[in-house]
This record gives structure tokens, C-alpha cells and sequence, in this order.
């Protein structure tokens, strides 16, 4: 269903965000990208930034305006960062993915979207947003709200993969097999430990494993891997590193004692 | 809350990456960036990329380990593009965001969160990722995956300030969103531990806690509760249990063979 989505750059300035936009576009499984009159393409920036994503920025149509690059679309989608004077039906990047996963998922061979970006300084113009079914405004820092148009290709494809598709990691991507790990809830008692507090209870821990030989320091296997991962996936807390602490500590000093007589 | 998230980019080739980087945390609301020995930087590139986002660029702490990046971070959560040979904890951006609103709502005053981003060609290393928490991968496409480094940081920064501040346009629905996200499962390369097993190994934790004179048998106070709490919520696996089952034995006898001389 995502071949049924067009990303429209309209009148680009910088030919590198061009290219990193085919490679947004290609990270989320989009490839259908037109150029309306971009200002220096093709262009060696582009290819640079478009990096493993060349395929999508040599497929790319360059077009003369706004018309020929909506050719056959069935729904046009605005970008848009700020609200015009006449207020259009505008939506998160979000809802939009939500209505566009039922659209595809009830016509999908009649749909074809196109999703207009405009230009870096200045956007899409009244004219142009008045041809969009939609607009589409990401939720941002009201201060500084001027995403990258790069950026802004990336995060919307990215919720538009997620609708369609589900945000489920590739289950034949793990040789392994599945189990629920769930996390610890944060309703506690005691602030947690910091990262160095951790790091440094780890060290320690290595040092009197290797002390009472269970650990050889020449053949250390994967064994402080996985006693890092079960520490740290435990996210321990103050009280927690102090106790396990002061147990290293009496270890060492039993072993020392003993050692000594 | 936004506040207590930090950014650190990880020797980062592409000075226009770091600018960039800080353009998208500030369309966020994001402004604790740290930078672990850039390749180049300052730069005119990454102040041009930075566009107005130019404050949270100047006040970026250049740092010279990856230590002293994360000092005084509670939680550190690290960004892979994949599986590595030991399975750790790994959250989608969208599930990243859920259980970071859910910390921070509860501890605000005592959470650091530090995400970092590793070098554009390789990302992070085995090592630096096993110094997280938890890790988080993009659901992106099988055939290419491969995120810019800049575009990772909006993806995820997007996705903390939606979970954090809600969404501008609705923000009721938004929080209900939140509230209904499922507990994410993991992929694990071991079978879980039995409760028996985790019960069997705290119970020989705390008699080699007294044997080292820490733990002291007619006082325990809340001790061993703490212990057990801690591995409780870690939900060992087998492996992690037979290697804590190995050390505990190994130190026994070390202290008897010590003490028999």
C-alpha cells in the first residue's frame, strides 16, 4: 500500500535535502518522488545525501508544475507549518496515517496520495494549499516549529509505514525465539542509580568474579555481557548499587583476610 | 520534562549532521545536546544546517568519552539499526516514548535520560551499546534500513514530545493513546528462569552475603527484600542464572579453601 504514496517537492532549494529525502523516503518503503521545478538537479549533493536511497532519486520525475506532479492523485495532502487565514481541515502527521490506512484499506487500487512539501523558506503557497484535500501540520516547539523539509518527509513517511504496515520488528530478522520481557514500573522508592554508579559496580563485580575464579580474565567469554545486560536491564536503583556494593566489599575483604592468615 | 532528555551523538563524521541533529531537537523542544569527540566541529556547515536552532548548537558540550557524556544520567538508551549476538532490551521509538512518559511522570525530579547516536557509518559499538538501559530501533524497510543520524534524532525526539506533551490538536486523545499502549515484547536468545530457580539462587545470594560477614543473620533489616525485588523485576534467564550460580559457588569455595589453610 505504500506504492500508492507520492512525495511532491515543490520548487527545492537545496538539491541536498532532495537527496535526503529519497533517502527518508526509501528507509520507511516509499519511492515515488517528483521534483516540481527544483532549483540545481541533479546534482552531486543529492546523490551524496541520498546515500543507499539512489534508486529513489534516479526514479524521481521532474516536473514542471504543481498540476503535472498530482496527475491521477486521488487525494492531496498539504504540508503545512502554521494555521492560513481560512483554516483547511488539518491534521497531525499521526491522523493522517490513521485516515490513510483506512482509505488504503478500503479502495486500494483507486488511491493514489500525494503529500506536497514546499519550499525552505518559505513553505507552500495559499494557492498551493488550497488544492490540498488536507493539510498536515507536525505537532512542535511553538517557538521553533521549522522542520527540515528532509526531516519533515521522514517523519511523515514514517507514520504512514507505521499505519499501514505496524511497527512490529521483523520477526524472521531474530534467530531467536520470542519472549516478553516486560519493563520495570517506576513507582519506587528509592531514586535510581546513575550510569557511572552502575558502570562502577560492574567493574567491581568483574574484579571478584575473577578473584574467586569462576571468571578468567584471559578467557572472559560473554559471561560480563550478560551480567551487564541483566544489571542494566534492571535499571537498579541508590539503596540497591549500595547493598550489592558493600556485599563486593565484605567478598573481598573475607578473601584477603583468609588469604592473609 | 523535555528538559531531562539529553541527546549524545557519538563521534559523528558529517559536521552538517550535528547541526542538523540540533535543528530537530529544538523543533522538539530539546535542547541537551552532547557531542563525543566530533569529527569536525565547530563548523560553518553545522551552523548553516542548524538553521535557527542555532542556541542548542552553541550551547552543545563537546565531551571526550562517551563517560562523561552520560554523567549524572539515570537511563541511557541506545539506538541500533539491529540485532546484536546478545539480545538486549529493544523498544520501538513509539514504545521508547510510552515508558519514558511513564518514568517521567512519576520521578521527574530524579530521571536523566541520555539516547544515544552512533557514527553514521557504523553507529554505536558492541560496548557502547551494552552501557544501555535499553535500546531502540526504527521499524523501517528490510531492503534499507539505514536512517541519517539527523532524521533519527527527529524520529525519536517527535516521538518523546508527542508522549511528553501530548498532541497539539488533541491533546485528550493523545494522553487516552498513551495510556492503551500494549507492554512491548522482546526477543530473547534464552529461555526465562524458573521462579524456583531465581528463588534458589536468592536463597544461596543470602547465605554467601553472610558468610562475607555482610549480611548479618540476626539483623537482616530490609536487605534481602531489596535483593530480591531486584532480581524479581530483572526476570532473570537460564543463563544469567547459572552464571550467578557458578560465581556464588566459586566464592565459597575460595573463602572454605582459605579458610581450611
Amino acid at each position: 500500500m505504500l506504492e500508492n504514496v507520492r512525495i511532491v517537492m515543490v520548487e527545492t532549494s537545496h538539491p541536498g535535502n532532495i537527496g535526503a529525502a529519497a533517502r527518508a523516503m526509501k528507509t520507511m518503503g516509499l519511492s515515488d518522488l517528483r521534483l516540481v521545478q527544483p532549483q540545481s538537479y541533479p546534482s552531486v549533493e543529492a546523490t551524496a545525501r541520498a546515500s543507499g536511497a539512489g534508486d529513489v532519486l534516479e526514479a524521481a520525475q521532474v516536473c514542471n508544475s504543481v498540476d503535472e506532479a498530482l496527475e491521477g492523485a486521488t487525494l492531496v495532502i498539504g504540508t503545512s507549518a502554521r494555521q492560513r487565514r481560512i483554516p483547511w481541515p488539518c491534521l497531525t502527521p499521526r491522523q493522517l496515517a490513521a485516515q490513510l490506512s483506512h482509505d488504503l484499506a478500503n479502495a486500494p487500487q483507486d488511491t493514489r496520495i500525494a503529500v506536497l512539501f514546499g519550499r525552505e523558506d518559505r513553505g507552500l503557497t495559499n494557492d498551493e494549499l488550497r488544492r490540498c484535500n488536507l493539510h498536515v501540520s507536525v505537532p512542535a516547539n511553538p517557538e521553533y516549529g521549522v522542520l527540515n523539509v528532509a526531516s519533515a518527509v521522514q517523519l511523515i513517511s514514517y507514520e504512514l509505514r507505521l499505519a499501514l504496515l505496524g511497527d512490529d520488528f521483523e520477526l524472521q530478522e531474530s534467530r531467536s525465539r520470542r519472549e516478553v520481557m516486560p519493563l520495570p514500573e517506576m513507582f519506587w522508592d528509592e531514586p535510581p542509580a546513575t550510569n557511572e554508579a552502575v558502570s562502577g559496580f560492574l567493574d567491581h563485580l568483574e574484579k571478584v568474579m575473577a578473584q574467586s575464579g569462576f571468571l578468567n580474565p584471559q578467557q572472559p567469554g560473554q559471561v560480563m555481557t550478560r551480567m551487564r545486560r541483566l544489571f542494566m536491564r534492571a535499571r537498579p536503583d541508590k539503596m540497591e548499587m549500595s547493598i550489592l556494593r558493600g556485599v563486593l566489599v565484605a567478598l573481598e575483604k573475607k578473601m584477603q583476610r583468609d588469604e592473609g592468615r
